[in-house]
């Protein structure tokens, strides 16, 4: 895998939208079952009030020093103030990934718009787990863990009752992110794990 | 208040003691109602295998560049190997708290025992919330936000349902840590807000 030796992600959205909660568990799978170094870090402050939320991961095969996010290989901006407050971060040829029923100014081709949160209502019935649709998602751009792993560790961690839910949306992003065209975005080679959940 | 500009916390205990959402709370708490600004962070890696678990947080009353506990204030250790672990990186003057009834040996007179596992098993019924009683516990100790707030956090943190047991083991934590004499450990004076859960 030609992944660099560092690999940041930032998540940005509104208080309420669950995207602590996404970081933490995407953190959790890579780490576990990615063999990785990861940090996953939020900042609270000035900045971030007005229900502005955001989230970092880092991860490496190498201990990490710094663990927050400074030029994001991936960012997901799960409303319009998260992308333009973010996207001056973003790594040149880093990823933008969107929620195109939230985000209507994009300010690059380079990038991915998923309607995560009229996913989750059509899915599921609830925008509630718009943040599962947008894990699912991430999983299979990063391609740093599988799919299955990554639900393995979604499902100890969602409160009981509420797995097929949360398993649901899961896999609706994950799916909605496949059916992207990434190689043209990103000159990379399809994903390893494609063909797990289908 | 004498606090230093800088306040360290790390939270040290096995998986599934829930360490990792104690401290979002308390992060999230002192954040919104302490004026702070907070960074809560979490690394993986080899060194956390074996169902190791550790959560940091750094507060200031000024943007924080490094948002790694690296020699803590406070350290909470849930079990014996936390306490081994990351006793050497405390402050001198710092504060160790431990879960009295899973560390045996406390390597400093400088300590505040509390049986967090044994008391959310004797007030809920439940051991899975001795994380909560932690949560009480160092709200009390670090005094930089009300328990009050910290409760509202909580309350909104929490799976629908599950409210009630949470603020319990709450509640016993933070009068459990009142009853401790800590002005003798730490030369401080009494608590601003100790009166206003009773």
């Amino acid at each position: 895998m030609e992944r660099p030796e560092r690999y940041e992600i930032r998540f940005g959205g509104s208080g309420g939208q669950g995207i602590i909660t996404a970081a933490r568990i995407l953190a959790e799978a890579i780490s576990e079952h990615g063999g990785k170094y990861v940090c996953q870090s939020q900042s609270y402050g000035p900045e971030a009030r007005g229900g502005a939320s955001k989230a970092d991961i880092v991860f490496s095969d190498e201990p990490i020093d710094y663990p927050k996010a400074t030029k994001p290989d991936l960012l997901l901006a799960m409303n319009q103030t998260a992308c333009d407050t973010y996207f001056s971060d973003l790594k040149p040829d880093g990823l933008l990934v969107v929620d195109s029923g939230l985000v209507d100014q994009v300010p690059t081709r380079r990038a991915v718009g998923i309607p995560f949160t009229d996913l989750a209502r059509k899915e599921t019935g609830k925008e509630l787990v718009a943040n599962m649709v947008a894990l699912g998602a991430l999983t299979h751009l990063i391609n740093a863990v599988s799919p299955k792993n990554v639900e393995k560790t979604l499902m100890a961690k969602v409160p009981k009752g509420t797995e097929e839910l949360n398993r649901k949306a899961f896999r609706a992003g994950y799916k909605a992110a496949k059916d992207v065209n990434v190689s043209a975005l990103t000159g990379k080679e399809a994903r390893a794990y494609d063909d797990e959940l289908v």
